[in-house]
């Protein structure tokens, strides 16, 4: 497949890392890191190392997996790690891994230093389609996600169907809810592609599409003035409900389960807000049923998830801001939307 | 006198804040948040509060004062104190205080929620001519100066001389050194101008030449890659003193005092690797004696003192990197200066 030509940087699909041998021979690194988790660490690095006939040494720094580790005291302990190691500001940071080892090790590369190269080789169906195009890293702090971070455009991507073998099938549906979004919110056609898909069979080019999506909307928008917000569709609610099970349930929702369950509540928001037909609710909402399995939003959890969407990065002077379907495929952006109607639209969710 | 206007943004001269209202009124900010240290905001906030008829309201974020409070245990605590507050993507930051709150606030505001816009006011002499121009954010871990940071610009710059009457001479005396340094490294008249002055009594047309100079350098290299590295003449072994006087001496030196220490040091390297000659280097150590006290740089502190380099950002694959002196007025970068040569300086130090 022909790479996608983002902003300053490729993203390669299919190449089976050819490229990556060139970048690193142009660049003159110093010294070269593997930043991956101690799963895929395990499962991924054999794959990585198999593509590469030959490639100079690299270190490998290892993390825990999981996204209560994406926080700012394993980001010391990398930073130190590069400085032990006698990394200079010519080394590159190769992060392996789900959208936790993007995020951080991006938002860690962009900052060692004030600033060094890194490539990104997303692993997982959700870090391939979301996290490996538009130049966010970050980390949460107490728990709040991605409250700190940077706009930093990784060197170069490289998406791979082969990695998405090591993926249980719970983290293929995880993704899945990305590659939904991308088609209710810019793609008719490609929304009626994935209903007659099945999401543990995904094809290279459902991926390619996806995320040629993502690039041209945040081509647009890099720094998220405007039109990409359209991108954070199902994600303000589906992000608090996440935060909140990730610390309350005995087994934390995945991202792509949360933001499933958000598209549902903010599809019904869509038909008040911007005239969504009825039609089009029952549609979307049959459909994710019948593959997500159903969730409880507690009632007593409604006070805590209302503070938790006004702590959200979009927001602007306190108000809760939503994107919200105009019609499938397309999406209007900065909707405002009472705390009523959100609590209607959790308890629409919870009649279903 | 006129704004200097640096990449996308500019640098207000004695303009008595007056830009600031307009620059608040056209973004619209939905908050905005003072940050200062224990000591400018006792003497600096009332000069602030004196030169704005009207504001809208702010908030004062209060840190403890001093090198040692640049980290990253106080970031967090501020990155907190932000998110406490409500503060949204939409909000200002200003910074007002030395070199330790622009840098420390540059960095929390370029990466809370991927960045807000802030505004440096910088108080001190040293600030004022170093830390105004050049984009660059930091905070020190493990005393490693500025090992995380970003390039972030402030939306402005001001320099108001009446902040300087808040100085001890030991005060001025260390942002002196930086004005020494960019008469040394780029403008012989201004090195000669500077030798005629009173450190103790600057006049703002000479602070505004240093800023000029530095901003016409970085300018042409904002990320450092080349020319910028001039600015760090006397820093490779005038950092190294200055870290290491912070955790071992009972009295640390000030940023200048070290960088005066380490500009001799370098003048004397520049005679055997850049064909100074021993009459500048004369003419150097004996002006820079005649206005900062004599420092004992110990000799079992020299191993460490090396090391210490080696850790400096601007090296490359283990060398330790030099930008030295071909003539008063002329610097070179990237000089490789052997481990033997780098102890003969710190003894002509002590010679002296």
């Amino acid at each position: 497949m022909e790479p996608i030509h983002s902003a300053e940087h490729s993203i390669y699909f299919e190449s089976g890392l050819s490229p990556l041998k060139d970048i690193i021979n142009q660049n003159q690194y110093s010294k070269i890191f593997v930043f991956a988790d101690t799963n895929t660490s395990a499962l991924c690095i054999p794959i990585f190392r198999s593509f590469l006939d030959e490639m100079e040494d690299f270190d490998i720094i290892e993390t825990d997996p999981g996204e209560e580790n994406k926080n700012i005291d394993f980001c010391i302990g990398i930073w130190k790690t590069l400085l032990d190691f006698g990394a200079d500001r010519k080394c590159l940071m190769i992060n392996l891994g789900g959208g936790v080892i993007t995020d951080m090790g991006g938002f860690v590369a962009s900052t060692y230093k004030r600033g060094v190269d890194f490539i990104n080789i997303p692993t997982t169906l959700l870090s391939q389609v979301d996290a490996s195009v538009g130049g966010k890293t970050g980390i949460d702090i107490d728990n709040v996600k991605n409250m700190v971070g940077t706009f930093s455009l990784p060197k170069a991507v490289f998406i791979e169907h082969t990695f998405l073998t090591t993926l249980s099938n719970r983290e293929m549906l995880s993704g899945f809810a990305e590659m939904i979004k991308h088609g209710l919110i810019a793609d008719a056609q490609y929304y009626e592609t994935l209903k007659n898909s099945d999401y543990k069979n995904i094809q290279p080019q459902e991926i390619y599409r996806s995320v040629q999506i993502k690039n041209k909307v945040v081509t647009e928008d890099p720094l998220e003035k405007g039109l990409r917000k359209i991108l954070n569709f199902g994600h303000t609610i589906g992000h608090a409900i996440e935060t909140y099970a990730l610390t309350h349930d005995k087994k934390p929702l995945t991202h792509g389960e949360a933001i499933a369950i958000g598209m549902i509540c903010e599809t019904f928001l869509s038909v008040k807000y911007c005239n969504l037909t009825t039609d089009e609710l029952n549609d979307i909402s049959k459909y994710i049923f019948s593959i997500y399995p159903k969730y409880k939003i507690k009632e007593k959890s409604f006070t805590k998830l209302l503070s938790l969407m006004q702590s959200d990065k979009k927001n602007e002077g306190g108000q809760i801001m939503f994107s919200l379907l105009e019609k499938i495929g397309n999406c209007n952006f900065n909707c405002r939307v009472t705390s009523a109607d959100i609590l209607s639209s959790l308890n629409y969710y919870n009649s279903l």
